[in-house]
């Protein structure tokens, strides 16, 4: 069994604001989604961010955004397939000249907030995401939502000869399909840190998950997303980490 | 000797709003100085530029700008030299990315507008460009502003390794040093067709130019600068693309 | 009966683009809508339309929007109502104190493009906006788009005390319920100088319009939305002004 | 003698990034100077500070500044004296529109960062500012530095009609001149918290104060800037308040 990857979205500060404890947290991880700077980052903290997964030997993933800097990406904006296409490969593009310059290199995609939701729920969104890759590096895995059923995924991704990566969360509720649990019901977040080492664990072991209706959910995960954004839980990813090197 | 190279800024559009006859200019030009979002373009302009650019041929360079949208780069800025290498990393790369997406490849880089000037007035910011280049592709060569006396310069490239590529102006005064005149002054800017084909020819042939204060200037131009901004413009463009193939 | 007014979208350049014949178009119309900075415009494309609107007594109109700029404002994004309502305050108060330097005054709101036709669907966006109107001064009314039933917004505006302007197009096709046609649909866009002429008498004489599906339709409309793209638009201004001028 | 105002930057997150202790601090300041958007801030959060404002009866300042939001107003741009005119009439309108949604309204205006230094170098910048502050409201003082000698200020101010009130620093040691001592020079930035309660009532009490050159310096300060970036600046700021109460 491949061992499970532990992703965490890093360089999210902007200018003079800092958000996140990069520092502490990527150490423990295997993969830095880097903001490309139309959420968050900028071509300062892109390299910074940069070099910092190039010490620890992390791997560097581009994490594209809608152009919505105010609304930290978060906003769905009704973008063209092209206008999508067009943005992924320029904030790629932009990484990768970062990287170029600290002797790093872009190993995989992961389109962050509302374009990461739009992506999963409609296919010509996700064909465009799959296009910019392909056309910018078809080596370049594309890392998505896990859910019960892939293969619409699947395949598109095969229509652009594109590797998928497929992320779980360890402290997230999940419905009967495998889709996250809105934030505003009961059970979508999990605060315990032990819950969420144990979560964790079931997707390292490639073991089923109860879903929020009580039945068994099988999600294959190639990552775990995890958090960096206070002491916390950067505490949760260390507990984490250690675990996963464990087994 | 080498034939002298005509280029000219491009893709200088941005969202709903269009500048400059990019279509009708290109087929006349050798190079095209492609904006990279922080003074004008978008990535869905820069991917019809580049589009076309290749579909003519044209060499491709990055036209990198201090981030000022609402100034189109053209007011200068206290970025530091780190802020500077970074930003041009940042750009370059985005165009780099969507070069990959059009089967085209960046072949030199210039920077635009109070960036470009500030670079030829202040070493440390000319440093910080070479080597933002430098960290990007050695191979890169960065186009700049020929002078009389280009040994400092020079000496800066040569510490990185980077090829200069020089430029002149067909339609614009030069004092006994080489400078451009601001546009201020009388003889800054020259409107007669007929004058700027015969400066471009000057240059082409590597003669000396009359300075305003009557001194003969011999200035070494790898390429010229020209504008593909209107009709008019244009015009010029086509001819001294035929005065020069007649050479 | 009333005199219907003219309105058309004003200050709409950026920076160093152009985009419209604000200046050709003005001596022509009643209101002018002028962007506030979010889709375009900028300070001081805002403070030589407000000066072109004082000169030629034409009311002035905040038309703010998404923030988007790259997108025109012609993208909807998924903002809360909570978010609308501070962006619009933040671009109206812009707006007017641009027009306290011109010795103008704020006459009305119109929101623009994406959010314009999000607020016409979305009754918690129209409420948004009123509240935003409301609270920077209650006497402003707003302008929205005039359709066979306007209960709901009369509802709405009422709770909010605001005066409700509605407009109709002369150059678009209108379904049964009196909604534009949508812009790819057979019909949507009357391109015929005459066409347009003849209904915008239809409207200012306050007859019924044909439908798109044949049925009788009945606007009431209070202003009419022009054009000032460019001179073929310009000139349909002129002659419309002139007919209803001849009333 | 007047009583000496504290005022406090305020209002400077953006988005999804926190930054200041707003609310720690308000309750002990006398004056908010509110950023406007350009180098920090949105619509929403400029409301809610402006709402804390209101709540705690602290007098609402526009903090305008060049559109610089990556480099946070404190990058020098070369901006033209009528652009910094209009960007100042946009964003004071701006703040003016939250305010009266909040039943606040504004009371004087100080620039931030970049623009604030240069205005108090540069005269035909100083004037601009003076012309958009008069042309917005005549009655709004205009916050700047308090020198050994302001005669030059307070010539361009009455000029334009505009009252000024002289700022002072607690915390930052001065020239024989009366000009703030470059961060890089020891002795610029005093970190003793009970060395900058005396210079605060060195201010209040309108003593000489001892400039770097160990000559005495008499500033008449109007206001005190406080600090409230952090929980030791918000005690210090504490202290000030109490011990300006006792005076």
């Amino acid at each position: 069994m491949q061992k499970i990857l532990l992703n965490c979205d890093m360089g999210e500060s902007f200018g003079a604001w800092t958000m996140g404890m990069d520092e502490a947290v990527m150490p423990h991880v295997d993969c830095a989604n880097i903001a490309c700077g139309f959420h968050a980052s900028d071509p300062s903290i892109m390299r910074r961010t940069v070099a910092l997964a190039v010490q620890h030997n992390v791997r560097i993933g581009a994490h594209p955004s809608y152009p919505d800097l105010v609304g930290f990406g978060r906003r769905s904006m009704n973008c063209s397939a092209q206008e999508v296409e067009d943005l992924l490969l320029y904030q790629i593009g932009a990484l990768g000249g970062i990287c170029r310059a600290e002797g790093g290199r872009l190993s995989y995609v992961k389109p962050h907030g509302a374009l990461y939701n739009d992506m999963m729920r409609k296919p010509e969104l996700l064909r465009a995401v799959l296009r910019a890759v392909a056309r910018f590096d078809v080596s370049l895995p594309l890392m998505l939502l896990a859910r019960r059923d892939n293969r619409e995924a699947h395949t598109l991704a095969a229509e652009q000869g594109i590797t998928l990566w497929f992320e779980a969360f360890a402290d997230r509720g999940y419905d009967a399909d495998g889709y996250l649990l809105p934030r505003n019901q009961p059970g979508a977040v999990h605060h315990d840190p032990e819950r969420i080492l144990q979560q964790a664990l079931t997707f390292a072991r490639g073991e089923e998950l109860c879903a929020s209706d009580g039945s068994a959910l099988l999600l294959r995960a190639d990552s775990l997303c995890v958090h960096g954004d206070n002491a916390e839980s950067v505490a949760v990813v260390a507990r984490i980490r250690a675990a996963l090197d464990a087994l």
